[in-house]
C-alpha cells in the first residue's frame, strides 16, 4: 500500500536538507514610493523596506497612466472578462493590444496569453506538434517554461551551450537537412544579465532552414528605441519568426504574448490548449498593459534612468570589492555559491536593514551558483544604494566571506 | 527543404474545411449593466448587445464590492506584483485569499495559480510525478488542461466513462493494488451541465487507496450554502484530497487555485513549474477575488438568482420545443450537431436580434455534439428570456430545423 504522506514528507525533507526550502516573504509595495514596500514577515504587523529584487523593472506598475487605464477599465467593463477569447472573453482592449504589440516589434500579428510561462509552454508546444520530425535546438540556459514547452512537444530536443554559435552550427550540421527545426533562445538571461547573439543564430537560422523563437521578457519595455527588447535595439526583429515577451516585468502588469506573422499567430491561436481552454486576460490588466506599452514607446527616461541605476550600482559594489558578476544589462547579480550562505545573507539584509533581495537557488540557477540578484531601476536612489552596498560589506565582514581588493 | 508556410496554411485550412475555425467576436461588457455589452463585430462602431454565454455566473464582475476592493488594492499597491510569488511577487493579498479559499473548502491550505487551467495542468503532472508508477484515472470528459496535466505527467492513465462509478471500479480492480492511484473528475462538467457522483468516487477511493483529485471551477461560488462548489453542497469536500477551483467564473475576476491538506499544498508550491516559475497574479485581482469569495461566502441570493433563472429559461425553451439537453445544473445547453450550423444560429442571433452566444464546436465538445451553451444568471430578466426563446424559435423556423411538439 502506497503510503503517500511519507513520499511526501520526504520530498519537502529533501529541500530543508539542501537548504533551498522556500519561504515566501510577505509584502505590499507602496503605490508611489516604490522601492518602498511593506514587509509582514512574523506578523509582527508592517515594517517598511526597501524591494531590491522586483522585475518591475521600471516601476510602471505604479505610472500614473497605467494606474488611470486600469481604474478607467474597471468601472468601465468590470472585473474579469468572463470568458475564453472564444467564448464571450474577447474584449475591444484584447484587440487593440494585441496590434500595438505587433507594432512594437515589427510583426503582422500578436496573440495574448495568460502569462510569459504560458505563451512559451503553448507556443513551442504547439508550433512543433504542427511540424512533424521537428527538432528544436535550445540553449541550456532556457527558462523553465521553454524546456516545458519543448518536453510537453514530444520533439526531439537538441541542448547548444549558452550562447555558443558555433556549437549550434556543430548540432545543425549534424542534423537531417530536411527535418523542419526550431532554435528556442533568449535575448537577455535573468539571472546572468548577458546577452544572446540574436544577427548570428538568425545567420544560421536561414542557412539552416530553421524557425526562430526569441524570448524577450527580460528586454521588453528596456531596450531599443521603443521598448521592443534586444531584437529592437540590434535592429533583427525582422529576422525572427516569433518574438515572446511579457507584461508582468517592464511593463508592470501582468500577461504574456507572441508577436509573429499572421498565419502563425492564426496556427497558435487556433490549435494552441494553452490560449484556447483558458479565462482571458482581465481586461483590467490589458487596459494598463496597453497604457504602459505606448508609454514605454514613446518615452525613453525609464530605460536611461535603469541603465544608469544599474552601472553604478555595479561600480559600487565592484569598488567595495562584492563579487558581482560579469552581467551586460540592467541585471547586478552577486555570486554566492552555497544556497545556505545566500539564504542567511538574505535574511539579515530584511531584518537588520529593511533590504529585500531574494536569495535565488536550484533549480532557478545552477547549484554551486546561488547568488543574490539585484534589479535596480530608475527609482532607486544613489543613498539607497550607497546604504546597501555598507550593509553587503558590513555582512560579508561579519559572515567571513571574502571581498576582492579594490581597483 | 520544409515549406513551413505550406504546413500552417494546411492546418488552417483543416479548421475552414470542417466550419470550425473560430472567429473572436469583439466585445466590451457595460459594468453595472451586465449582460448589456457593446459589440464591434465588423467594425461598424460598437452596437448594444445582450451576452448569454459568459462564465461570470453571478455577474461577480461588476459587484461594488469588488470594483472597490480592486480599485483600493490598484491605489494601495499598484498595477502588477512584480515578481514570482518566491522573489518579491508574494503580497499580503495573495496570503489572505489563500487563507480565505482554505476556508471555503474546509481545508488546511490552498495555492494561487495564475489561471484554473494552470492550476490543473502543474498541480496533476507535478502531483503524480512524484508518485513512481502512479497510475491517474480519468473521467473521458476531464477538461483539456486536466488531460494536459497527466499527459505532462508521464504517468499511464486509464479513462473511465463519464460520471460512471461501475466502470471506475472496474478498472481499478484491474490496476496493480500497490501501484499509487489518482482519481481525477469535475464536479459540474460544463459543455452539459450534469454532476459527478462524487461520494460514491471517494467510496471507491478509500476502498482502491486512491487520492482524488477534483476541479469544481464550474461549481465554485455556485453551490453549496457558502458557494464551496458540489463538494459544499454534498458535504463531501473533507473526503476529496484535492479541490480545484478558478476566480474567473463565478467569482468574476482572474486566476485559479487548489487547497488541500499543508503538506500538499507545500509539495506543489515547492515543485510544479507552473507555480513556481511565473508572475504572481497582479494584487488587483487578488483583492477583486477576495471580496468576491467573501461576499458569496454570506450571501445565497445571486445562486437562487442563478438556479431560477436557468431553470425559467429551460422551461421556456422546452416549452417551446426546442432541443435543450438534459443538464442538471445553471448549464443550458441547446443541441444543434453540426459546426457550420450552429455557427450560422449564432451568426444570425447576433446580427439580428443583438443576442450574443457562441457555437461551441469540436474540440470543446466531441464532433456531432455541437451546440450553444446558455448561461442565464440573476441579472438576465424574465422578458429577456422570452425575446431570446422567440428568436430562436424564429431561427429554428427560418433554417427547416425540427422542433418537438409542445408538451
Amino acid at each position: 500500500m502506497t503510503n503517500y504522506k511519507h513520499i511526501f514528507s520526504q520530498a519537502i525533507e529533501r529541500l530543508h536538507s539542501e537548504g533551498r526550502y522556500r519561504v515566501f516573504i510577505d509584502i505590499l509595495r507602496n503605490k508611489g514610493a516604490y522601492p518602498n514596500a511593506r514587509c509582514f514577515h512574523g506578523h509582527n504587523g508592517p515594517k517598511p523596506i526597501t524591494v531590491w529584487c522586483s522585475n518591475d523593472y521600471l516601476a510602471m506598475g505604479q505610472h500614473p497612466d497605467v494606474i488611470a487605464a486600469m481604474e478607467e477599465a474597471l468601472h468601465d467593463v468590470g472585473a474579469g472578462s468572463g470568458g475564453t477569447r472564444n467564448i464571450g472573453g474577447n474584449t475591444h482592449y484584447h484587440i487593440n493590444l494585441e496590434a500595438e504589440l505587433a507594432d512594437l516589434h515589427g510583426k503582422e500579428a500578436a496573440l495574448l496569453f495568460t502569462s510569459g510561462y504560458v505563451s512559451n509552454e503553448a507556443t513551442l508546444a504547439t508550433l512543433a506538434k504542427l511540424l512533424p520530425g521537428c527538432i528544436i535546438f535550445s540553449d541550456e540556459l532556457n527558462h523553465a517554461s521553454m524546456i516545458a514547452g519543448i518536453r510537453n512537444s514530444g520533439c526531439e530536443k537538441v541542448v547548444f551551450r549558452h550562447n555558443d554559435v558555433e556549437h549550434l552550427r556543430e548540432l545543425l550540421e549534424a542534423a537531417d537537412p530536411e527535418a523542419p527545426k526550431l532554435i528556442a533562445f533568449e535575448s537577455v538571461y535573468s539571472m546572468d544579465g548577458d546577452v544572446a547573439p540574436i544577427a548570428e543564430f538568425c545567420d544560421l537560422a536561414d542557412e539552416f532552414n530553421a524557425l526562430t523563437y526569441l524570448d524577450e521578457v527580460h528586454a521588453v519595455g528596456m531596450y531599443g528605441p521603443r521598448g521592443g527588447g534586444i531584437s529592437d535595439r540590434d535592429a533583427v526583429a525582422n529576422r525572427l519568426t516569433i518574438i515572446e515577451g511579457t507584461l508582468g516585468k517592464a511593463f508592470g502588469v501582468m500577461g504574456g504574448y507572441i508577436t509573429a506573422d499572421q498565419m502563425i499567430v492564426d496556427v497558435i491561436r487556433s490549435y494552441a490548449p494553452g490560449f484556447i481552454f483558458t479565462t482571458s486576460l482581465s481586461p483590467v490588466l490589458v487596459a494598463g498593459a496597453l497604457a504602459s506599452v505606448r508609454h514605454l514607446k514613446a518615452s525613453s527616461a525609464e530605460r536611461e534612468g535603469q541603465q544608469a541605476a544599474a552601472a553604478n550600482l555595479k561600480r559600487l559594489m565592484a569598488e567595495a570589492g562584492l563579487p558581482v558578476m560579469p552581467s551586460t544589462t540592467h541585471i547586478v547579480p552577486l555570486m554566492v555559491g552555497d544556497p545556505v550562505r545566500a539564504k542567511k545573507i538574505s535574511d539579515i539584509l530584511l531584518a537588520e536593514y529593511g533590504v529585500y533581495v531574494q536569495p535565488i537557488n536550484y533549480p532557478t540557477v545552477p547549484r554551486g551558483t546561488e547568488r543574490l540578484r539585484f534589479t535596480p531601476g530608475p527609482a532607486h536612489t544613489e543613498e539607497m544604494m550607497v546604504d546597501l552596498v555598507a550593509a553587503l560589506v558590513e555582512i560579508w565582514s561579519r559572515m567571513e566571506l571574502e571581498l576582492a581588493k579594490a581597483a
